[in-house]
């Protein structure tokens, strides 16, 4: 093995660290158990170098943090910059004000914004704000939405509510047992779940949900969700993390012009530095200030910073559009390569993010995770998901392509001959969640 | 008025943003409304400059995050190595295990380590991670732990139940009703609370507690609730996000010989990057394990790498000592200047982050923004604490207390002619909690 210090590594972190990560994503076991490089050294661009100073093709980009591509030269000089001049203070960074012009000038329904430095906490806080602006706890809520006890409440009394959300299985522990029944799902594309919840639950006060994430909306989906919540008198807010700057200059609902009343952007906002923006309408924002939302390392400026030269980039470059066009020759090559070869690949996902699983029911999580080393082999870094950057270029992707062609051609005789459990060099990847030890 | 680009930028601000800023602290209207500079373009030391150029000297530190001064050159140049290698990858960062390790070797009595990225967060963590472990839902607290809903739930039903920890008559709007009598408080150096508290109610799984702030424990305070946490079963968290890193390299309660079962840093730990980290025993850390805690930015490697470096700092110029010393000066100071001109003044707290009233009765508010007003003229940041840093040195005290001579001359000489009120060319401060518009 060729990374070993990595695989070491990780192993150790295992044993000082819960999980050995503090991203389920990115632990090794989610990719390649006792074979994944695990640490880096350096990233640049697409690629990175592990800590045997291997380098290679990173096609997950932070598990999509990076829009950009690492180390984003002008972002970085921005950063760099305010880091030179002092990061922080006493006083507040007047550039809070200038990006909450350009979030409120670019989705023109927003008024207000809030910052906070991750994902799960800005959620948390649009969550509160919607809360103390409908006077109800309850909310219905589709897709991922991270880590907090609001969302986790949804598998009180019911571990299978978050298993096509989050992960299978989940037992909530340590969520608060009041919490049991004031987070309820419902499947996207499916209104009548939602009018389901609605009409048994006359105390909703939110409807929360990614407008979307592997699927196109069908049949106005988003403009009757937008319906109930304005007939039901529920804050409707978008969770736009993951999709969010990829469709369009800022939250993928201007694509579909259909507007929440709060939206929530985080990693791709500021290229990879810790960063969070609430956004919301006047009436419903301001109620932060019938309760107390307030954090010290909300006030730094690298994040501010360094998210109003990763949105002026990504305008200045027209990067939605580079992600649709190479998003759009991956899916295709590898339409081609798997019919090639007689693979039953799955492609599906919105261009910018493209999906890939193989259809061979219990053994397809094997094979997957062969996939996984071969393409390790042959110096790229993938997943189940691929995160175009703007960084990666058709020259990528073409270099990808004759990797898969090489691996399929492999994957295509072990399937044949029932050797790809033989062929594997570790363990089978996880499915979701399990205990690490 | 000679700082006015502030002053209008920060009434643009709460248009735009709910309460202006994202931490209470750092609004203006908490030390000298329509007058207070509210933003900075530059901090370098204990200096900051504002938007119209004038340098005051900032006795806050951001309000206590920057142990090291602002812009300290060896946190800086580490991140900035790091921002030039990367600061994020689909791989995790090796230095999470650096860190973790010097945490554990620091606090011998923990064995694992987490990761966020500000304070409030860390705090909703180790509270997850406790009550996973102990099954129980229901907290005992005692001082100040940030916005999060297990917090917050405290005032349901009586909002007069974080009077003391946090700010008085606090509507918890927001926060779900189904957390009401979950988190129950009780006062520092009472030992008595917390025993009728824990023998009220059986179901107390964790205890929470700053080790300290502005008073020292009596009466083996902290060793008589460790002994309550263990003959309850309760899970013992101590908030060592303010206090942490200037009384003792690490948490204050290894000065006081007393061990939690978790710890969190964030604020101090380094230096004004977003950071944080919840350290504990293994059996209890492991409980992570059992539920869901996960966050994209939490893996980026500048909160890392900060930290390292500004504890490496902080160790090698043995920065509690020095910042012991300044405080010292500083306390014997005011107090010899406030007698010299006959004012009432209480200097109070812990020589790292003296405390300063006015002992006036309802007057005292105003007498104090008057302070707050005078000094500023004379080029100083000041409000109720002053946060010691390495930067501070006793040259910045001399002139610190040359100022407060001339300010309590014209202070002193006000109260007596009745003209405080007409002397101040702004409203009074704020106490605590309002609404801005």
């Amino acid at each position: 093995m060729k990374n070993k210090k990595g695989v070491k590594l990780w192993n150790k972190a295992k044993k000082i660290i819960p999980g050995g990560s503090q991203l389920l994503s990115k632990r090794a076991e989610m990719f390649l158990p006792e074979q994944w490089p695990s640490y880096f050294k350096k990233a640049k661009g697409v690629f990175v170098w592990d800590l045997d100073g291997n380098k290679y093709i990173d096609t997950l980009a932070s598990i999509g943090a990076c829009i950009l591509g690492y180390a984003d030269p002008d972002v970085n000089n921005a950063v760099k910059k305010v880091i030179d001049q002092g990061n922080i203070s006493t006083l507040n960074c007047p550039e809070e004000i200038k990006l909450a012009e350009l979030l409120c000038k670019l989705h023109s329904w927003a008024d207000m914004v809030r910052y906070a430095r991750g994902g799960g906490e800005a959620m948390a806080i649009a969550v509160r704000i919607a809360r103390a602006y409908s006077g109800k706890d309850k909310i219905a809520f589709c897709g991922y939405h991270g880590w907090q006890d609001w969302y986790l409440a949804a598998n009180l009394g019911n571990n299978k509510n978050l298993k096509e959300h989050l992960l299978p299985g989940l037992d909530p522990r340590g969520v608060p047992k009041g919490l049991r029944g004031t987070a309820i799902p419902f499947s996207y594309n499916k209104i009548e779940e939602l009018e389901n919840i609605v009409s048994k639950n006359k105390d909703i006060g939110v409807i929360i949900m990614e407008p979307l994430r592997n699927h196109e909306p069908m049949n106005n989906f988003l403009q009757k969700v937008r319906r109930i919540a304005n007939k039901s008198g529920a804050v409707l807010i978008f969770d736009e993390i993951t999709i969010g700057w990829r469709l369009s200059y800022g939250g993928a609902h201007l694509k579909y012009g259909v507007n929440p009343d709060i939206a929530v952007f985080a990693k791709g906002i500021s290229n990879g530095f810790p960063m969070a923006a609430i956004i919301g309408k006047k009436k419903i924002m301001q109620s932060a200030q019938t309760t107390f939302i307030s954090s010290s390392y909300w006030t730094e400026r690298i994040g501010t910073v360094a998210a109003l030269a990763s949105i002026g980039k990504m305008i200045n470059k027209k990067v939605p559009r580079h992600l649709l066009r190479i998003g759009g020759m991956f899916m295709r090559g590898m339409k081609e390569c798997a019919k090639k070869h007689n693979i039953r690949l799955l492609v599906s996902g919105l261009s910018p993010m493209p999906h890939l699983s193989f259809d061979y029911g219990e053994d397809g999580q094997t094979i997957k995770t062969l996939y996984t080393q071969e393409m390790l082999k042959r110096e790229f870094l993938v997943g189940s998901v691929l995160y175009v950057t703007y960084s990666l270029k058709e020259k990528h992707i073409r270099k990808y392509l004759n990797a898969a062609d090489e691996v399929f051609c492999l994957l295509g005789q072990a399937i044949k001959d029932n050797k790809v459990r033989a062929l594997l060099e570790g363990p089978t990847a996880h499915v979701g969640f399990k205990r690490l030890t």
